[in-house]
């Protein structure tokens, strides 16, 4: 894979906020109209032309061999065979083709995080534009619940910054549920999602993952839906392995599609009910060996059928690639290549509703990929809002730089940082032990399980037994109300030292597991200091971090600096016994008091189940 | 074909403006998606439960055998296999689909004019509804030509009172063009653009025939376009056989597609450049057998083929029908009956930006279409909004009755009857003959030529030579002018007599030809006294004739009324000579002035290529 060479970058004039580099949608206006007209005759000279390329039309689903494409002022205007002194001006590039392998529209992912990368918009654009990503729609519900919709703002402002189309929706589920089982930073509520809503850059709703509500007719959700949909926007959905029962109520108030399908069946239920089906591809999470069964056995017509990373992480985006990566896997598993690019852009375009992007054609934006290789899907040029913006290993022109408020940089409203003793259990000074419940956790899923342990009591608090089993707790890190949450894990594999991180699903407090109560009160403390982010301690001893400065969630750094120091972070963590994939991810979602079984949260322990605080202790040994 | 029974109307309460009898877009408020969710789990009772069909599913282009569908207030909420008496209640409706060979999507029409039908909307629903249409979108730019916006706004409100869904455009081209060649009845602007497009039943602008201006980046035009996509709706297309230098500026103005594509080189270069492609199979222009290879031996994608009728008359519809009549058509052309069923629904949606129908699934509109034959689409029962409005050869429940104002009814402003020698070409009184330009009349085509003729004179007029020669003269109706146009035309084969018609593109001034001048005057004096329509006269007897009082365009009476009017005429004309649908569209045809070489309107005779009024007169023999 070609990496993401950084090589220019300039500061926006605006400051704190930039103008957009691109149009994000075309706005008709009569000009606006006679220019494209008289763009398309040649009498307006084009910016580029791609020149002799073969090019995959999406449309057709077939390939042009040799064409000619026109670029003015940010659309294409003309395709084809034509003679290109016609369109050629003084200042027009020309850009050869021929000896590439294929043409194909800018690939578009219709649902991820960003955050998951842990890059900003900037970082993550500067990583995945070399991979000929030209449009994302982004959820922004991970910064949403630490900064509310000023953090959704933050993100619209910076998507201005970047030379791609960055569409973000508004989170429909910040917080995640309303029992009010953790004290999340902020609430995005229905005045939220109408206000979000009106901007351009927002696409539509979020993944409306509280599928309860939905099912149930809730009227705030309801309320949240209407308001994209009268917007003439779309309402995203996420709806895991819901049975019919549940499903069909949940595609009955018009949520346009989702990624979360795992098995065969599940998709073509959704399919079958008018859901579109998000095949999902991302670090952790992936579905599209079994869903390119669709295509490959099943032969489904595909118009519904698109692809999505959801979550995907910086190493294997620098590594690995983004949408090219998944391209190249639908290759592997039998996908016609055709299809295959047709799903990643004109059918990822119908999703969002775009009728800008997703094909090369007369009129939409000049958003052009150039592969080297077709189904190796290696990209050497990247035209997008008809700028040459990555060529041939470099950036041309550059990024704008957005400067986060201070706001967004001082996530840590910590009322002290805990001594170690304020991060054990408590009880009486005459205990003996306890018989207590502990999360068992499972690397590499998100549910646990609930296990009953026996903990030694020293001075009133509990220590560690033998065995798999570590501290957990939650620190409270938005008001500074001074929660903390507290028990045990097990399963995790961690031999010694602790670890402490902001990124705890889905409100993002403190969440910090360790062998050693002191290295975790350290790592803690190292982590307020910070800002944010990761990091690991051993004997007393900074070993291992992660910045994430803004919002405690992502770095403003470039993606090869945050990738260098997360190697080095995941190298640390191995010599504390700890695979850093499984431990990272597990980690981050054991505050999370949706999935079942019980979990630690910033208020005590949850029974998921329930739905509420419970003691973990059961019994005290005297 | 099981012919169109009308049993049952009702008037609608409101007299001359009926209430909406189904909702033609969904409007979701939190409410109404609230009840799709209760509906959907049964909680709310069905009003419909279509039982044990074999459901042609669009999306995955596949049949579902033994499905049942949950109809409630208008949309489906359930589909699949789940116990029925969980969503029956009292006052369900069970229809047993299992002795029927498929249910489908209602059919969609994306291009229709339905004054070509001589029906008024109401008309034209009660003839295309039993043939499994349930969605069309029209462009009345008949009617505008005559009423202006009134008129259209006239077709707004009686769509309200059918039980399908009638969208009508904003018809981009009134008058069809700006050269003052002849005396419209009303003009359509941009400000009427911008009023028309706000109604929810208004679709978009209607097909772009002004190519030129449109090539030319006409800001009037642009302006229209814009105001329909700024609206969110679409920009209807009319470019038949344009060059390539042509073609693509008019697709870079953002028209969507359009139904002029005759060969298959022209509907694949449209495609290249992102056009949707509307295969024609109307009653006089029929475009479907050549198209059907892009299909059947070209193999492309079809997601951007669809199909329409543009012009059908009411006797079509009666015996062959609508889009089932195509569909059928397009079986026997060798076009796979699923696709062709994806093509006159899903796509046909898709062109016209509809999420509510051209899909039977949960949150859609219930336009349901039970087929007793699937490959010869054979309509048993029609379901549309959620209410079965067809079954078994009658419709159930009915229609409101819309009265039109009397100014619809009133468009036959002469400023008097015309005398026989007011019809005649007038030469000095000592004239004997003159050479003068006739028009050479190519019946079936809209095209013509000029032709030199030598007619004799008597008394200061001119008269017929021997031959196939008639005299035609246009008077003005509009606004009491005074206008007459005079010539002659060859090659209509008409012996004796004459007709008089209003139906007259594009503006619709009374258009007569005939051999004899009484004849022709007692005609238009019929006709001006019917209020509009057609008239054949012979030897001072009126022998046939068709009121349309509507605009001089349309019948308000039932198809089947319409229909036996029509053959009745069609006899009377075979008396007098004339096969009737070849002189009835290209006499109709005759004052339109964009079509070359030379036509008769109001205001004389007109080279069109020159753009001007001419003198026919070449010499006068004395």
């Amino acid at each position: 894979m070609i990496p993401g060479r950084l090589l220019v970058t300039e500061v926006c004039l605006l400051g704190s906020s930039c103008e957009r580099r691109i149009p994000i949608r075309f706005r008709p206006t009569p000009e606006a109209l006679r220019n494209l007209v008289m763009a398309a005759k040649g009498e307006l000279k084009s910016d580029i032309i791609v020149k002799g390329g073969d090019l995959v039309d999406v449309i057709l689903g077939d390939i042009r061999e040799r064409v000619n494409i026109a670029v003015w002022g940010g659309h294409v205007v003309r395709i084809g065979y034509f003679d290109i002194d016609k369109y050629r001006g003084d200042n027009t590039l020309i850009i050869d083709a021929s000896s590439a392998e294929a043409v194909v529209p800018g690939f578009i992912d219709p649902h991820v995080h960003i955050e998951s990368s842990l890059l900003t918009p900037t970082g993550f654009a500067k990583a995945v534009i070399p991979h000929g990503t030209t449009t994302v729609a982004a959820d922004p519900h991970e910064i949403g619940n630490v900064l509310g919709v000023e953090g959704v703002k933050y993100f619209i402002e910076e998507s201005r910054c970047v030379p791609m189309r960055i569409f973000l929706y508004a989170p429909s589920c910040v917080p995640p549920t309303k029992a009010g089982l953790d004290t999340p930073g902020e609430v995005i509520d229905v005045e939220g999602i109408k206000e979000l809503i009106e901007y351009e850059e927002v696409i539509g709703l979020g993944e409306v993952m509280d599928f309860i509500s939905v099912t149930n007719g809730d009227l705030e959700y309801m309320e949240k839906i209407a308001t994209a949909l009268n917007a003439g926007k779309i309402a995203d959905g996420h709806a895991p392995q819901l049975p019919s029962e549940m499903l069909v109520p949940y595609a009955a108030a018009w949520i346009r599609g989702d990624h979360e399908s795992v098995f065969l069946d599940e998709a073509l239920t959704k399919l079958r009910n008018g859901m579109r089906v998000l095949i999902r591809e991302g670090s952790a999470w992936q579905d599209l060996e079994e869903l390119s069964k669709l295509l490959t056995f099943m032969k489904i017509s595909t118009r519904y059928l698109t692809f999505a990373t959801d979550d995907i992480e910086v190493l294997d985006l620098l590594a690995e690639g983004h949408m090219d990566r998944v391209l190249r896997r639908a290759v592997s598993h039998g996908i016609d290549p055709i299809t295959a690019v047709q799903m990643a852009t004109l059918n990822a375009a119908e999703y969002l509703k775009l009728e800008e992007v997703g094909a090369i054609a007369p009129g939409r934006f000049a958003d052009i990929v150039i592969l080297e290789d077709f189904l190796r899907f290696r990209v050497r040029d990247v035209i997008i809002g008809g700028k040459l913006v990555w060529s041939r290993g470099s950036f041309i022109g550059g990024f704008g730089e957005y400067r986060y408020p201070e706001r967004a940089r001082r996530t840590m409203n910590v009322a002290s940082a805990p001594r170690p003793e304020d991060l054990l259990i408590k009880v009486p000074e005459d205990a003996k032990a306890a018989k207590v419940l502990a999360i068992k956790a499972i690397p590499g899923k998100a549910i646990t399980r609930s296990e009953e342990i026996t903990a030694p009591a020293v001075n009133g608090y509990l220590r560690l037994p033998e065995g798999d089993v570590a501290h957990i707790a939650v620190i409270e890190r938005h008001h500074a109300t001074g929660n903390i949450g507290r028990g045990f894990v097990t399963g995790l594999g961690l031999r010694v030292g602790a670890l402490a991180q902001t990124i705890a699903h889905d409100v993002h407090n403190i969440v910090t597991v360790g062998k050693d109560p002191a290295d975790m009160a350290r790592a803690v403390k190292e982590l307020i200091d910070l800002g944010g982010g990761m990091v690991a301690v051993m004997a007393g001893k900074v070993v291992g971090k992660v910045p994430l400065p803004i919002a405690g969630l992502v770095s403003d750094e470039d993606p090869e600096v945050v990738a260098e120091r997360l190697r080095d972070y995941i190298e640390a963590l191995k010599g504390m016994g700890a695979n850093f994939h499984a431990i990272f991810m597990t980690v981050a979602l054991l505050p999370l008091p949706v999935i079942p079984e019980v979990r630690v949260t910033d208020k005590g322990m949850v029974n998921v189940l329930e739905g509420k605080i419970i003691n973990p202790i059961k019994e005290i040994i005297r």
